[in-house]
């Protein structure tokens, strides 16, 4: 006999109890674009932000995954319900989200106030820029109280998702060669807190008096916080409980101001506009990918060149 | 006397001999996405296509700029006109490109057959995916023999742009943590020729074996090409000749078959959607942004859904 498929209300009602196998599926919901999705939701909007999200990032080495770990424990141990989104950029060809992450959180495996998980978003309609906010309306029906996005702290999409964060922490290492790296990617000026890992090696003092440099020249934001500097050794838990007061600071700080309104309508903005625009994408491809293919070719050949080819397109629809 | 501005047709004149200023003019509108970029795009279109694009991609600290400019100093060597486009993620604050690439490369500055430029996009109509082939049309026009672009080899943009140059390279190094942090990016599946830098280290042979492993267990292309695995030390040249017989082996098996003619395809059609896609998103702008803040502070609140919410904002169109 086959098993029947749950409904979108079953799975919400099972995400509110935190059920790992639903909280799952509705996130592999938004991963693959289902046509449940609409339903979904619908379904959730009233439940949208709950969750402080706290968003982590930073360049690959720095220890993003152990600092994330790190801090679950150091949440769980204030009582707090701690969910975790690794947004990792999606594979163009395989698709598939590592398990490396999950791996190293397995010691939190066994706690139902926990859920942990990976996301690809190869399929998905509006891309990373509105699968991400879709996914923490699963987390804030959840009830948890904190949900950490740990992102890769390079490229466009990325930095975007992070940037609309309720709270942005900014990781570093030292001995990850030149400084400049951090700055390159742009996610140096997103910082609300700024973390200094690996704090018991050379080049630590170095580092922090380079940020402490950079946080005085910067200009202050509108909710004129300046960001502090934290040293952590995350894989010993040293600085995680001074790093979570900080986070509990800014989010007072940040309420009391209009930035915290502010930034979560940049969220919401963004994810629309990423589902309007992929809805006209998936227009041109409705509306015959042939004819875009033909066009796309006379670009490549040089017949025509790329404004007149996207008035075309444009006018097809 | 006010200075007359140089018409398109000049700063074109200009690109064909090579002149820097006339080059780096017409990047600069490109960045600006300047209205008077359509008609140099116009101009230009008939060039498209002349350059071999070479992509460069890799985590932070595996070299990629040293190895690149390596490679400027061996295809000068072979009598080759080669240009750098380093697409830098561009900062969604200060918006600039960082200089430290082009200070790396300042033995080619006086060679006027080399030419070296950062961009960023943050202005652009259709973001990096347009960007940078418009980028590569002023290539092509200056008659550059090969254009190396390098890129950070995280997020879905860059992935996306790596993806459509004729021949790319993934950097390695050794003892940069993790081997998974190369696979979570996404980009080991869009390697035609996998680097290993900084060979002389210690964990190369692992990491060659790891790469090997990978190649043998991965679905060759259409093209039916094997990606093979240099070794290099691009700090001190070592490698690189094998390397850029490499990209010229890759260059005419990809000719002989269908696989150039099909990625140039998708670099069009990318540039071409991406154009249409932001042409859109003007729409939206001019269409009230207090319109779209207002949808948007509805789905922050939770007051409707965010697909509800897009299709309000398609309606307005």
């Amino acid at each position: 006999m086959a098993r029947t498929q749950p409904t979108v209300t079953e799975l919400i009602e099972g995400a509110r109890q935190r059920n790992p196998r639903a909280l799952g599926r509705l996130i592999t919901l938004i991963e693959n674009n289902s046509p449940r999705l609409r339903e979904a939701m619908e379904l959730m909007a009233p439940d949208t932000g709950r969750a402080h999200v706290v968003g982590i990032t930073g360049s690959p080495g720095v220890g993003k995954s152990t600092s994330t770990s790190a801090l679950v424990t150091e949440l769980r141990a204030r009582g707090q319900r701690v969910g975790v989104l690794a947004v990792d950029p999606s594979s163009p060809f395989s698709g598939g989200a590592v398990l490396g992450d999950r791996i190293r959180m397995q010691k939190h495996a066994l706690d139902r106030e926990v859920y942990i998980r990976s996301m690809a978003t190869r399929g998905h309609l509006g891309g990373l820029s509105s699968a991400a906010p879709q996914a923490l309306r699963v987390f804030d029906v959840a009830g948890f109280d904190t949900v950490l996005v740990e992102t890769v702290g390079v490229g466009q999409s990325e930095v975007e998702i992070t940037r609309t964060a309720d709270t942005v922490l900014v990781l570093n290492a030292p001995g990850m060669g030149d400084g400049i790296q951090a700055a390159k990617a742009g996610i140096l000026e997103i910082a609300d807190i700024f973390v200094v890992n690996k704090a018991d090696r050379d080049g630590t003092q170095a580092l922090v008096r380079e940020l402490r440099n950079m946080v005085a020249l910067a200009t202050l934001g509108p909710d004129d916080w300046k960001p502090p500097i934290v040293k952590t050794v995350a894989s010993e838990g040293t600085g995680i409980s001074e790093l979570v007061d900080l986070i509990q600071q800014h989010r007072v700080h940040a309420e009391r101001s209009s930035a915290w309104q502010a930034r979560r309508l940049e969220r919401a903005r963004a994810e629309v506009e990423a589902l309007a625009l992929g809805n006209v994408r998936q227009r041109f491809i409705r509306n015959g990918q042939q004819r875009v293919e033909a066009i796309a070719a006379d670009v490549r050949d040089g017949r025509t060149d790329p404004y007149t080819a996207a008035d075309v397109i444009l006018e097809d629809l």
